[in-house]
């Protein structure tokens, strides 16, 4: 059996760690790369990743997604370009309507119907049409604060209310998430980046909850309620890549709650700033469903999100290209599972 | 659409624990009961449950399995009658051969290929040839040591080790527990229980051990070695159905090692005791990850083995309904979840 071939869409950090990863499985092989920064176009990744080829093929960063899609080309992608459906369905449908099945990072794209029903059930008859199929995963949404809610839920007779929390650093992240964040704000400047619209924060609250709601059989009662405060550090605060001062914004405190028959059921509690140990802050993913029985989980500290989305991503390839064809979400597909033996043996033929 | 039938075939604690479950839901019917007890055959299982029938159908608990096996008596069978594969495999077989689906809670069905391939070979033949599904699934195996593993290595990138460790109490459970699990007994008692045979333990080490290792794809080097220590108490205590000296076992450590290229990668910490708060130990479920990233989850308490092995058979029936015919296991299918809303809208037809 022929390898698994792999096309990877967008070269940053997610894009390349996945290669990375990649690169360290057997059964598998990168078969083509797509990235537009001028820094990465008409290098080899081996060059980019900083790591020695050996016996893999060499493939070169292309700008030029048309000229890399020939037939053939790959089993499956793995896009990682974009947060929103919107941007990532254009995309998703070049690459279905090649024959590729798909996976996309876009948080949104983890649970599209939620916010982009139309969009989904366009991907949906494409994705069918062509016969693949196409998921959106990562750590978040994807894992911590819908699936594994879901799969403990499983557990339960009976469920009154869910609280999801992800306390988390964001020391390892760069300048692009310190901006969606507001790390370095002062407060009033933040109020201000809330006001209009510059602060993104966390994309996926919408969409864990609705596939929690899905998942488990409750109907929400209108859109997701979300809320996003600053988190205002007491002492000065330090990252590889920024340093802020005591009343700056350390983080944001994002939250979101679901209502069900006009409830507040579902909740989701997700603080995310830098060097939280330093206000005694400690970092964990927490699920508590209040029901029968009652479960207390706790991850401890949490999974970090790069690593974790770029394993999910590449984890679910099997499932993905195993799947009948059309939108998928972790809903539908068994369990995401780390790929320590050759990839080839996952894949039903 | 009509209500999802299940035949409920065991009507012990699990059982009957099931029914009362399933009253509880939308779009089900429970549409026949099978037990061999005295006490129950004859009786209208809402007598037995102790509730009120309201608009449900009457079901009569019957001991004649071959009476109630009429065409079209149900979409799926809950068999809750034992703990080996060996001893569930012929009702499993009759079932399918009627064309229903079974969930078992046999703890050696949750991966029946560990230790009984041609049975499982056998089911899985018989459920392709009659167009149903077979899985066996509970809350350990099923879930705690073994799909929660497996799930949260899907956030890794790599691993070297795990252990899944259950703390859990027995106060709740009965005489039958307590004699398989040797509570009660002096040390010396315990010591020659091991010896012949007469005390089970924990069953589904095997179980939840190799279905890590095929999940992310690790080849066991050889049968799970397994141990079982007296835990011997200091202090008496005393529960609803038992009590126990200083100095005599109050439950059994059981410890179970999957080797992995000659190393032991796979521990499995399953310590089972009445009481065990009076010596300090607090109650849980654990599974730590040695890998890319480590992974420390804890629930605490522990879930709970009655209801939560309730829970999951019930919750997975749309699951089997769904799945492609054959031998099924946790690993081949959409995660459990808690079915809040009317069952048929989960049956894809």
């Amino acid at each position: 059996m022929d390898n698994v071939r792999v096309l990877i869409w967008g070269f940053g950090a997610m894009g390349s760690g996945m290669a990375d990863m990649l690169l360290d499985k057997t059964g598998v092989e990168i078969s083509g790369v797509c990235d537009m920064h001028p820094e990465r176009v008409g290098r080899s990744i081996f060059e980019v990743l900083e790591r020695p080829r050996k016996d893999h093929p060499e493939v070169i960063i292309t700008e030029d997604i048309d000229a890399l899609l020939k037939p053939g080309i790959a089993d499956i992608a793995l896009l990682a370009t974009d947060s929103f459906t919107k941007k990532a369905y254009p995309k998703i449908l070049k690459l279905v309507k090649e024959g590729i099945n798909v996976i996309s990072t876009a948080e949104e794209m983890s649970y599209p119907r939620a916010q982009e029903p139309d969009l989904a059930d366009e991907i949906h008859a494409a994705a069918k049409e062509y016969g693949v199929s196409v998921l959106g995963t990562g750590i978040n949404p994807g894992l911590i604060m819908d699936l594994l809610v879901v799969l403990m839920t499983g557990a339960c007779r009976s469920v009154d209310h869910i609280t999801a929390e992800r306390v988390n650093s964001l020391s390892p992240f760069g300048p692009a998430v310190m901006e969606e964040q507001g790390v370095g704000l002062t407060p009033e400047a933040f109020g201000l980046g809330l006001e209009d619209g510059s602060l993104a924060g966390h994309v996926g609250f919408p969409e864990s909850v609705r596939m929690i709601a899905d998942g488990i059989g409750w109907t929400l009662g209108g859109p997701v309620e979300q809320t996003q405060e600053p988190i205002i550090s007491t002492v000065p605060r330090k990252t590889k890549y920024i340093e802020i001062a005591a009343g700056d914004v350390a983080g944001c405190d994002q939250r979101g709650t679901g209502y069900v028959y006009g409830e507040p059921r579902i909740r989701m509690i997700h603080p995310q700033q830098i060097e939280p140990e330093l206000e005694g802050t400690e970092t964990g993913d927490y699920v508590t469903i209040s029901g029968v029985p009652d479960v207390n989980l706790s991850i401890r500290p949490e999974i970090p999100g790069g690593i974790g989305t770029i394993a999910m991503c590449v984890n679910m390839i099997p499932q993905v290209i195993n799947a009948a064809p059309g939108l998928k979400t972790m809903l539908d597909l068994p369990v995401p599972r780390a790929i320590l033996g050759d990839m080839r043996d996952r894949i039903e033929r």
